[in-house]
C-alpha cells in the first residue's frame, strides 16, 4: 500500500528558491530543464533587473491582457483598437489563428476590413475543440448582417486546413460568402513566416 | 539637431503590456523575438497560473538568492550547506565554472572534499576578469593553511584552460599542491554534459 500510495504523490515542490525559479520557466514553452538552469543562472548572476523586470510583465500581462468582445485579440480594452477602428471596412471579415498572424496580414497593407481571431486551432486529439476557437461566437457575429465575406486565412498546415473546412461548413450554412486564401501560400508552411508579398498575393487571388 | 537627437534615443517602451512581456521575454538567454512572442502568446491564452507562478518564483529568487560566503554558489543562507557539511574534507577544494558543474561531479558521488565556484569562467573579451571570477577570494581562502589540494575542473573549453591555467600559476605562487581533472573528460566539451563514470574516472586519474 506504501509504495502504491508513493506512486500517486505529485512530484515534491523544490525546498529552495532556485529551484523553484528553475521549475517556474520550466512552464515556459519550448524550455527543457537545461535550459531553465542556464536562464535562472543567469538571471541571477548577471541581469537581475531583467529578472525583477519580467516578474512585473507577467504580473502585469496577466492582470491587464483580456481578450477584445469582438474579435477576441489580446487587448487592455473591451475592444481592440482595430475593431474600433471607423476607417476599417465591416463587410470583410478576416479569420486568422493568431495575434501573431493577424501582424503578418496587417503589414502586407492589402486588408482593410476587420478580424475574427481563433487564438488556436481546432485539434480533437488536445481537446481543442470549436467552442475554444470561438466557432460559436463568429457564427453570432456573422449572424448580424453586416459581415458580407469571410476570408478564412488559417494555416494550411493539417489542422489549419481542417479548422477552415470546419469554418467554412459552417458558416455557409449561415448563407455567407466564405473565401480561403489562395494556395500561393506554400503547403505546410505557417503564415507569420510567409513573406508578406506571398501574402498579399494570396489574398488578391483569394477563392 | 532634432535628428541628431533622435538617434540618441533608446528604443520606445512599448506602450501595451503584452509588448512589455515580450521584450521582457526576450531579456532570457536564448531567445529572439518569435519566441518572446510565441511564450508571451501560450502563458496569456493557456497558462496564467504559470505566468503568476514564473513571477513570483523570479521575484522570489532575486530577494532571497545570494552568494555562499565560503565558496560562492547560489544559496538563500550565509553558507551553503555543502560548505556546512562537517562530514566533508576540507583539505581538498574543487575548483569548477557554474553549480551545474558542481553538481555534475557531486552525482559521481567519488568526490568528499569542498567547492568554490567560480560563477563563470575568464573572458577577457567579455570583460570578465580575475576579480569577476573570485580569483583574490580564491587565494585567500587557499591561504588559511586548511587546503592542502586544490583540483581545477574547469571546463575543457579553451575558455576554461586558460581559467584553469590563470588559477594554477596563482596557487602554485601561493604554495599549494594544484591539480587538473584527468583527460579523460573529452576534449572541447562542457562538464555538466559528460557522463558520470567518465567525471569519476577523471577525478581518480587526476594530475
Ligand atoms: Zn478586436
Ligand atoms: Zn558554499
Amino acid at each position: 500500500m506504501a509504495s502504491g500510495a508513493r506512486h500517486a504523490e505529485p512530484p515534491a515542490r523544490p525546498a529552495d528558491a532556485l529551484g523553484r525559479l528553475i521549475e517556474a520557466l520550466r512552464r515556459l514553452p519550448g524550455v527543457g530543464v537545461k535550459s531553465a538552469q542556464r536562464m535562472a543562472y543567469h538571471l541571477l548572476q548577471h541581469d537581475r533587473d531583467g529578472a525583477l523586470q519580467l516578474a512585473h510583465a507577467l504580473d502585469e500581462a496577466v492582470h491587464q491582457v483580456r481578450h477584445c468582445e469582438r474579435c477576441h485579440t489580446f487587448t487592455e480594452q473591451p475592444v481592440c483598437t482595430t475593431c474600433l477602428d471607423p476607417l476599417r471596412d465591416a463587410r470583410q471579415l478576416c479569420v486568422i489563428e493568431t495575434p501573431a498572424d493577424q501582424a503578418a496580414v496587417e503589414r502586407t497593407g492589402s486588408y482593410k476590413g476587420l478580424y475574427f481571431v481563433l487564438m488556436g486551432k481546432l485539434s480533437p486529439l488536445d481537446g481543442i475543440g470549436a467552442h475554444d476557437i470561438g466557432l460559436p461566437v463568429l457564427l453570432e457575429r456573422v449572424g448580424d448582417g453586416t459581415v458580407q465575406e469571410v476570408i478564412v486565412a488559417t494555416n494550411f498546415t493539417a489542422e489549419g486546413e481542417v479548422t477552415a473546412h470546419v469554418i467554412a461548413q459552417a458558416l455557409q450554412k449561415a448563407g455567407v460568402r466564405v473565401t480561403r486564401l489562395a494556395r500561393g501560400v506554400p503547403i505546410g508552411s505557417e503564415l507569420e513566416y510567409v513573406d508578406l508579398g506571398t501574402i498579399a498575393h494570396a489574398l488578391v487571388d483569394r477563392r
